[in-house]
């Protein structure tokens, strides 16, 4: 099973996207398989990360925005605006493809992980991940 | 098929499982597929590196530690210790999941890789890896 | 369906091999299904990037040649030239495996994605990734 889902992101940040993902698992027959989660994107990010604590990500953004800032001398790239370079960047140092085994039409998340869906860019509208679930053999 | 393994760590470091995924991977009946394997926490890290030299992972770690410090100012997630914050990024720079191909009954890695669990926490204890094992079709 | 091949690298830096993989594709029997690229080597790493405009992948090597530079003080790992530790430690912050889905014959990247192989060592001669395509069921 694939589907391409179309994500609305408003802005620069973390947007948690493990509730979209456990609406779409409902809805498949698959009990049992692997779900890979594709982003069809250079300038954003998929991560897993804790979603209890909003400071913990306040201070990933802080972090990752300090050691990748806009306005580098180094950056040569800068005709799409300040933001593009360290995007790009960013998308390099996290993942574009992540894997997640489920079982019993549940992803196997420990307690603390959720989805997100990075947005690296000034950017208000949709980005693109491909979902795809491989059945376990039955 | 798919099982969670509790793994044993003794404090933040490389724990090489080369061994341990080997051993479960020798009492599956599946001979070729897809190994993925998934960690369920987001303050450890999955990582296959040079397993030879130590001096490789020992300058891993100090590298690590310089470029994600302890006590930075730009932390306001400091409550469950100085190691949690670090812990949290670290593990987004490096993976959650990692997929290895496997050809009779044999991990398909290279000559100087190995697999390792890196523990991000000052942690002794257990931290959970689902390892997921797609045959291919015969 | 699983096959190693052998690229070909001219020394440091991004190589663009989309064109390999859409080739090596092309000659499989599988429709859809689940393309797994791995690398077999601590010194390399696979990439998913912007493959449109050169300035980007310009940037990217300056800045990661930045962050993680050679002759930095705290490497011990030095036996094996200034380019090995630096090497393995951009290897750890890239990515050593990538999923990417397939369907009807054709790779699911976003229009500006193509998939590198990032040799990080003064190295020219072969790499290997292993292939590894899980068909859909039909």
């Amino acid at each position: 099973m694939t589907e391409t889902l179309r994500l609305s992101v408003e802005g620069q940040g973390l947007h948690e996207i493990t509730g979209v993902i456990r609406n779409w698992l409902a809805r498949q027959t698959v009990s049992s398989g692997l779900l890979t989660l594709f982003l069809r994107h250079t300038s954003a990010s998929l991560l897993i990360q804790e979603n209890a604590d909003p400071s913990v990500r306040r201070d990933l953004e802080c972090w990752f925005n300090r050691l990748v800032p806009e306005g580098d001398d180094l950056y040569t790239h800068t005709l799409e605006g300040p933001d593009d370079m360290p995007a790009h960047i960013k998308a390099s140092l996290l993942a574009t493809s992540l894997a997640v085994p489920v079982l019993k039409k549940e992803l196997m998340l420990g307690t603390w992980q959720g989805i997100f869906l990075w947005e690296h860019r000034y950017f208000r509208g949709h980005r693109e991940v491909v979902l795809h679930l491989q059945a376990d053999e039955t």
